[in-house]
């Protein structure tokens, strides 16, 4: 049998989430009540799979340094890790085109994929091993293989798989993929027996899969195949990394495996499983993962409540009070406040498509933006100024930069900076402070193991982001006007 | 007859509208929905009576300054400004007692003084001079006259008073005081047509109302009188204050003017009126001020909607998106928010309660703190160091001062400052800074007719507010150790 390739798909905006899950930053990097993101407990299921030596992640070139600073928290120090970046999303069909081309061509065709979303959980870790295990014997026959959760409710938000026969012990023939269902239908598939949750997970040989696709969906090989040509890799010691080409990437259908491949293959099969499998599709789920107090409540953060039951209330920084309330999720973030009837956070999605359709900063971004480097956030912002809180990582730098427009007043509150203004440099410690002026080159790296924090009051006619020249950039950010 | 003196009373914690009323910045300072404050509102009534060419206000001397700045922005220019200074409340006996005493010392004991709470609204001005005026022709026979409103509904939230023979077409002789009674009772009180709502406000000669209390609660008129000579006054061009002394003023028991004195007097009438009056008592109560979309919602800030009906939704500064509600009360502040059920709004008192016995800063202050030279808010706060936003009044100072514990970074971002940093005394523009080391004394002052905006870094191993030497404060409040 071919070496197991794991490789987590980190897509999907995760609307029914916001205001935590946003465009920039979604669901799979959204904290779980364990402090856990769902992409973390993703790779670590992958990683602590049987013979499992390299990892392949398929994601969003934006959430690249990310994704790495959520990796390394939880790395086994021998996996090699491997990344294909997107410069935006295509869908799954792809995403899972790249992932498989690039294995084979790395791993040998005979090589197993195991596509794996990041934006679901599973509990049972040990059930999950069983069926991979199972999906292999399948996949290794040449099907290619989807993971069906057996149903515990007539849910009408997901897609369902019909089983035919049974191909021995492992799994059964699919005869046919169902669109959500209406209620109706939802409640024949629960008691019918036959029917099981699509769970977006798939075990398969690279070369079935290339080869189905290449019958039922050629040009989506082709497209990706050309995408692929023109793209750059990137090589480190422990992980390298494929730049998807932007224009060539854009000329790929937007459209999902199941639709592009499945529904049309006659060669897909399913092991049915129960893995403690949440989607966790709204906040009503992401409440089920957290016990309850007596009144019913399930509370984050500092609250005053009188006569309150069967809430969920998440607030990191602020104090929530609550009078004579029942059944309410409450999200509160810095910038954006969510108050929801919890029989009704599948419609937070209607927030976000408003938000995204007014072309709100708050559909896409958090208050605090994450760099390569660190972070920054916008604590006020007024005529001519803004005041940034400014977070580096230890041994993060910022790129060699100059602004046409602004000035910028640095005071360091935590760390040691190491800083380039103009011809000279020097260090800045704690509750020392320096001035940038405008057009004058600057650089702020963090040459230490501590996190460094300090403020910045930027002054000018002008304080749009954009208004930056970068000259040197070890994230590969460099564009010399 | 005697000249009319108004005198607002400035009090009341207005906990039933936290998070926005709080201790040190009480209701009468809340902004309504037209953007006048209570203590604003009261102030004009007042000043459009006929024939007041003085105004006396008693207070607390914490909020003096606020309120001057409330007063200036609606003042006329000949009326001259009293205040009587508490340094803590004790209800309204002795605060009424010292202004009668105060008045017949310096406009003789045949003025009458109107008692004008600041906590409740009055929309019907006419009414109210009508009022005013058959209230002046009771009074000027010697009774003591209280205001009756017109009851509108059963309400078990007032006090009332019970109406007996009338005295000409003035008003009625009082037979009595009822405590907040009970459905049934206001009911009765309600269809009967002889009770009226206790309003609070009172006309009385001087001379009636010392004689009364002499009478009937003397030990009030002794504790006072004791008070005010030990009181030191401070005498300006247009204004002057009478400070209360503190440890005098302690002696005073802590008891209404109804309590003390109108339950017990026989000499009470009462004027019934109409006059657009509501206690702004609840949220329920303010959001009664604004009209409704056609979904019955008023929304104050940026929101978002999903099927949301009849919310009250006030966010000055954040993002509000609702699904699904129904009857809420929401009042986002930068620092606390509030949920409640919007037929439950009484019940906020039970939160302000709450931290009050927690001894929760939200209970007694604002993120942005008044100060008599402007304001300053904690943006952030941590280890070693806090980050504040500090706006200082056209002309305003902070005192000459010095920290021992911490260093702070000053950046001007609006405005000029004069600042004096140790030997140095210069002009600090937009986009400067300065640095102040512990120890050494600095002041900023505001020379200018524009509002000076600047940020201020504060590193050191204690940040508290209490780390702070003055040596000259043109507001009075030198301390040298």
């Amino acid at each position: 049998m071919g070496p197991l390739i794991p490789c987590i798909i980190a897509g999907g905006a995760g609307t029914r989430l916001w205001p935590v899950s946003r465009e920039a930053l979604p669901k799979p990097f959204m904290r779980l009540p364990d402090g856990e993101s769902l992409l973390q407990k993703t790779f670590k299921r992958a990683a602590l799979l049987p013979d499992v030596d390299q990892l392949l992640t398929v994601t969003n070139r934006d959430v690249f340094f990310r994704t790495l600073d959520d990796y390394r928290t939880c790395m086994p120090s021998d996996l090699t890790l491997d990344f294909i970046l997107e410069p935006f999303g295509r869908n799954t069909a792809p995403a899972i085109a790249a992932a498989a081309l690039h294995i084979a061509q790395r791993y040998g065709s005979d090589a197993h994929v195991l596509i794996l979303p990041a934006d679901h959980l599973i509990t049972d870790i040990t059930a999950f091993q069983h069926a991979v295990e199972r999906a292999r014997h399948l996949a290794d026959q040449g099907w290619l293989v989807t993971f069906g959760i057996q149903p515990t409710r007539p849910e009408t938000g997901f897609g369902y798989i019909e089983t035919g026969s049974a191909l021995g012990s492992d799994g059964f023939k699919v005869t046919g993929f169902i669109e959500k269902p209406d209620c109706v239908k939802a409640q024949q598939f629960l008691e019918g027996g036959l029917h099981l949750w699509n769970s977006g997970m798939f075990c398969m040989r690279v070369d079935s899969f290339l080869q189905e696709l290449q019958e039922h969906a050629p040009q989506i090989l082709t497209a990706i195949s050309h995408c692929l040509a023109h793209s750059q890799l990137f090589e480190g010691s422990q992980q390298r990394h494929l730049e998807l080409d932007s224009q060539t990437f854009a000329l790929n259908q937007d459209i999902s495996i199941d639709y592009a491949l499945m529904e049309r293959s006659k060669k897909v099969a399913v092991v049915p499983c129960k893995l403690g499998w949440s989607d966790i599709g709204s906040w009503q789920a992401v409440r089920e993962l957290s016990p309850t107090d007596r009144h019913g409540n399930q509370c984050v953060g500092e609250h005053v409540l009188h006569d309150v039951h069967n809430c969920y209330i998440d607030s990191s920084s602020r104090l929530v009070a609550g009078v004579g309330l029942k059944d309410l999720v409450i999200i509160d973030t810095p910038d954006a406040l969510l108050v929801a009837d919890a029989g009704r956070t599948q419609d937070v999605k209607y927030i976000a498509q408003a938000l995204k359709q007014q072309g709100h900063d708050a559909y896409r971004l958090h208050r605090s933006v994450m760099r390569p480097w660190g972070s920054y956030s916008v604590l006020e912002e007024g005529p001519g100024f803004k005041l940034k809180r400014i977070v580096v990582k230890p041994h993060g730098a910022l790129s060699l930069q100059l602004h046409r427009h602004r000035s910028e007043h640095w005071i360091v509150v935590s760390g040691t900076a190491q800083v380039t203004n103009g011809d000279q440099q020097f260090m800045l410690g704690r509750n020392e402070s320096t001035f940038i002026k405008p057009g004058r080159q600057h650089r702020l790296v963090n040459p230490t193991d501590d996190e460094l924090v300090m403020f910045e009051v930027q002054c000018g006619d002008y304080v749009g982001e954009d208004d930056i020249v970068r000259f040197n950039d070890r994230y590969g950010r460099t564009e010399i006007p």
